[in-house]
């Protein structure tokens, strides 16, 4: 039984498994040691995700009972809390103390099913706000941004701080990505959602930050032999075990 | 719970979550909808993957016990049983009657597991010898490529054979792939493993064999509401049911 990595998230993490995704990228690398199951809702807040985690992620005995725990969870919202409450996306708008809030309670609700289970927070991305107005997803007369990049920045402390009081591991992708020159084409197709680079570095800060938590192609056993460590002479002898 | 799709295979099965890849591609189509499960193995022939399925399929019991049947299982071998037995890949090569035996054999095995779950036969694909040549995988002082394209079409036939004989649908991708004029270059990367073109042909194909089958996003409710369902007033009332 290959141990699951599960990704809850927003669009982010739904789309992730588009070319080049940062999902399917994950599922690639572990193409043979984990399964990599995509748990995304685009459009999602933590306020949604909260109400509907236990649809999510059904409880043992309903899930068939036997499952092991997942190896890891990474939980990416925030994108979508941070959505201006007075724009044309304010009904997604979560509060920051509320959106940190309800992180600990996702990250709570998963601690108490699976105690061993490696949760991941991810803050949201930074926002290019001029890209924002030249890809509206909903009708937006005002002229203004739905999201801005200083709103998103409040949110991704608040995950941090969240992260750090339950003593879960993070990624900073609204810090790490603005490090790069140029960010705002580099890994915003839209302002918001991710290029292939942009998923490339998503993809590497998820891999780096399991490795870190012992989730790694060196530590995962492969799921039956290699064509490697195949016997020529005598293939089938290598299915004995 | 989702419905599940296994994609049980060969190496073109396990890099199927690359870059553009077709497992990826039938992830992100079913993203809200079905799991889609890797369980493909580099260099398998069906006479391994005979001795290995009870391990990649346990079951029910060993598995957990409460988990859904899948909706349907990829069965795609044949490139490696189709290395000729007297070439620089013989160790893999598996008699065209035993091909379509064992072919035979693993449906009947996952359908005594699983009986209402849809079977898909993918025969495979054709094979570009000048390319095998240029890429070769193990040492070939022979020149002679390690596969033919008319060894693999005998396989094809097998796997249709095999399809007919248990009412199973099949994917000719032998034939289909062909028709199309520059196939060699157009579908196939090394002779052998899939371009990003004859990813998206396998990813088609797939689509449309299963939407013949009853599994669509037409047929598959979504898991959790869209979006574009959530009722902008009072977002968490379409939570409630």
């Amino acid at each position: 039984m290959r141990p699951k990595i599960y990704l809850f998230g927003d669009s982010i993490t739904e789309e992730s498994f588009s070319d080049g995704g940062w999902g399917s990228s994950l599922a690639n690398h572990f193409s043979r040691t984990a399964d990599v199951v995509l748990r995304g809702y685009s459009g999602y807040n933590t306020r949604w995700a909260l109400k509907v985690k236990e649809k999510v992620f059904p409880p043992p005995q309903q899930s068939g009972g036997g499952d092991a725990p997942p190896a890891a969870v990474t939980v990416f919202f925030g994108a979508n809390d941070a959505s201006l409450p007075d724009r044309c996306s304010g009904f997604q708008h979560v509060p920051p103390d509320e959106y940190k809030q309800n992180l600990l309670s996702i990250v709570a609700f998963l601690k108490k099913q699976w105690p061993s289970t490696c949760i991941i927070l991810i803050t949201p991305p930074p926002i290019d706000e001029a890209a924002r107005l030249l890809h509206p997803y909903v009708d937006n007369p005002s002229g203004l941004p739905e999201r801005t990049n200083e709103a998103a920045g409040i949110y991704a402390k608040q995950c941090l701080a969240a992260a750090a009081e339950c003593g879960r591991p993070s990624i900073n992708l609204w810090e790490k990505m603005q490090q790069f020159p140029g960010w705002e084409k580099a890994y915003l197709r839209d302002g918001l959602h991710l290029t292939c680079n942009g998923n490339k570095f998503v993809f590497e800060e998820v891999v780096k930050r399991l490795k870190e938590e012992g989730i790694s192609l060196e530590n995962l056993p492969a799921d039956l032999p290699l064509i490697s460590e195949i016997d020529t002479d005598n293939p089938l002898k290598s299915f004995d075990n």
